[in-house]
């Protein structure tokens, strides 16, 4: 490459994702004041478009804070010290819910399986029959550190009939592949913005049904900044209970109002195909993905491929990066340098996937790595040949 | 007003504040991912930049939240369940961190002021001898909600020589009223992006000194998403804990840059003219401050003005607002309707003084207040001119 080329930048992570031109705009407009009737229209439409985007009935709180501490409300909300909880855990993100339910003295249940595999409903089902106890069950619907999708729905019809309410950490699934938290009896779900919704990390979305309303009104844990109950008052007179990032809520109206036109339908038809298009065509050039298929289905918003041998996996991303200005993201902590994730999600359509490949190729073939180049491209293609023409 | 009137819109309230244009369109540019190294820089300019705004050596972390939470973390991170603390309290902040350690099964003991009154040292040193067993003491520098000043350098030195930590709360001060954390033994510091850092709200920002530190090590109250231990381990490597919201740190390291190239002196001059301007100016129409001078100082950063009898209170903000384009601040919770709040506050000039007073004294004469016209802005012309000229 010669030096002056012009570095053209793509952000492909699994989140942040990339924010579309006429979003990032709105982010650039004289600020407004949170307590005004300008900003209270923001607040309830953002609140009815999240509503259709979660398919639910229940409120949808936007929180200021990334996704952790949606996590954290999830916990501090509807449990009570000592409470008995059962957490799925298959990778950074369901460690993360133990973790957190440890440091509010929860008493924890962890269902572990390896990192690409997810934990089977069956499972969860024999735990809960053990201790019918359980106030909480936590659990991963797109496992963003391994790119494993868990099968909530049938997680969550075990967790119905049980008197424990089911908390699905959607942040990188909701908005981009199906989600009816009613329909499927979810009780928690919470979302993060600089994911399917296609605004800079900032906000953190929480939904809670009836059933954990109820336990919200008799739980004892500690709480402030991220009381529910405040919040939900709040949400009623179309404000928050503390000062919101007033920018991401509007660039958030603006990217809402997006995803309705485009349509639930069509954003999940977007992701799955140009998911299967990736899929393919690393494994078209010999790369295997973490998640084991088809014992787990993989999420349609990112692809962790595993490093093959003798590659230096650490140099996947930064060469992208560095060198072809494709930023994608690598393991996580014990995953570091075994795997790289290759993000599909939010505003991301055909074109993206054929850019992001095409650097994947270049950076693996100047590491090393024997294959048929432009295979993978080729192969991405075709899927998306078929499955358009 | 001729209704096809262009209605210009200026942000005066005590925050959110006025962002300069250049600032904004930094929120505009394609979003980058923070984990790069282009991102480990802005974290690392930011760190260094914190520093000289809050005049410390010690670490200063930005969280993504608003300023409650950094409020909450200022109790969680220090304090262990049943420790004892001393809130001084004069205004809705004051009750804030309160609520927030009575939230958190502190013993609280709040020295209570009326609004527009603050709380004196010599109290606080009383109540410090009657409960030597005291942890924290924490104090408002700018009571926001009735625009008073707390004399901190006083109480920090009454604090000083206790085994007790002072926490300040700096949301609405740091950054445009005179600050030296480490100078005057200050030992956890607090601000807001939406203040004097001229960004959106959105971030809130947390020093802490070494005594701080080390009551940090042994607290036991539970935390996760405002863990400054994690946040602090985190900065050493100029990366955060959780995802940063990463718009609003790169907005702010383009506003640091511009305080510091104005030079923190120089801030707090403008600051202190400008606060000057709107208090002589306000009286100088008959009207009274809510601080009660000379008993306490008022706040450089907003003006708490009382509204005269038989006008409706309620109406000064929304008539400057919906028919003059000028946002100000109304009273909050008891004092709804009592006060209203003139912001002088970041990225404000002495234009914006003499545009915000001319918006005011539109409303009040609308609204029936008798007074001569136009002398609230003259005055504040004459202040200008005796310090500029």
């Amino acid at each position: 490459m010669r030096n002056d080329q012009v570095l053209k930048h793509f952000l492909y992570s699994p989140g942040p994702t990339p924010v579309p031109e006429e979003v990032l705009l709105e982010m650039a407009k004289p600020l407004i004041h949170h307590r005004t009737p300008q900003f209270f229209k923001i607040i309830q439409e953002n609140f009815e478009l999240l509503q259709y985007i979660f398919q639910t009935k229940n409120p949808v709180i936007t929180i200021t804070s990334s996704g952790t501490g949606a996590m954290e409300a999830s916990v501090t909300n509807f449990l009570s010290p000592k409470d008995k909880a059962i957490v799925l855990s298959a990778g950074k993100f369901g460690e993360r819910f133990a973790e957190i339910c440890r440091a509010y003295n929860i008493s924890v249940i962890e269902i572990k399986a390896p990192y690409g595999m997810d934990v089977k409903a069956e499972e969860l089902e024999k735990a809960l029959k053990q201790n019918p106890d359980t106030k909480a069950v936590f659990t991963e619907y797109s496992e963003t550190s391994t790119g494993v999708a868990f099968d909530i729905k049938s997680i969550a019809k075990v967790v119905k009939n049980t008197e424990a309410i089911l908390v699905v950490d959607g942040i990188s699934a909701i908005g981009a592949m199906e989600f009816k938290m009613d329909e499927w009896a979810i009780d928690v779900a919470l979302a993060g913005s600089q994911k399917a919704f296609m605004i800079p990390p900032g906000l953190s979305f929480i939904s809670f049904s009836e059933k954990a309303k109820k336990m919200m009104e008799k739980s004892t844990l500690p709480k402030y900044y991220f009381n529910l109950t405040k919040e939900k008052e709040s949400l009623e007179k179309n404000t928050t209970a503390w000062t919101p990032a007033i920018s991401l809520f509007i660039a958030l109206n603006s990217a809402l109002k997006l995803m309705k036109k485009e349509g639930l339908e069509s954003i999940t038809k977007r992701h799955a195909l140009i998911a299967e298009a990736c899929r393919k065509a690393v494994q078209s050039i010999g790369l295997s993905i973490l998640p084991v298929v088809p014992a787990v289905k993989p999420s349609d918003t990112l692809t962790a491929v595993k490093v093959p041998a003798g590659i230096d996996g650490l140099k996947i991303p930064s060469l992208m990066r560095d060198k072809y200005g494709v930023t994608i993201a690598g393991g996580q902590e014990s995953l570091k340098g075994k795997i790289f994730r290759l993000g599909h999600l939010g505003y991301f359509g055909i074109s993206d996937i054929i850019i992001e490949l095409q650097a994947m190729e270049l950076a693996l073939k100047e590491l090393g790595y024997k294959f048929d180049y432009g295979k993978s491209v080729f192969t991405a293609q075709k899927v998306i040949e078929e499955h358009l023409l």
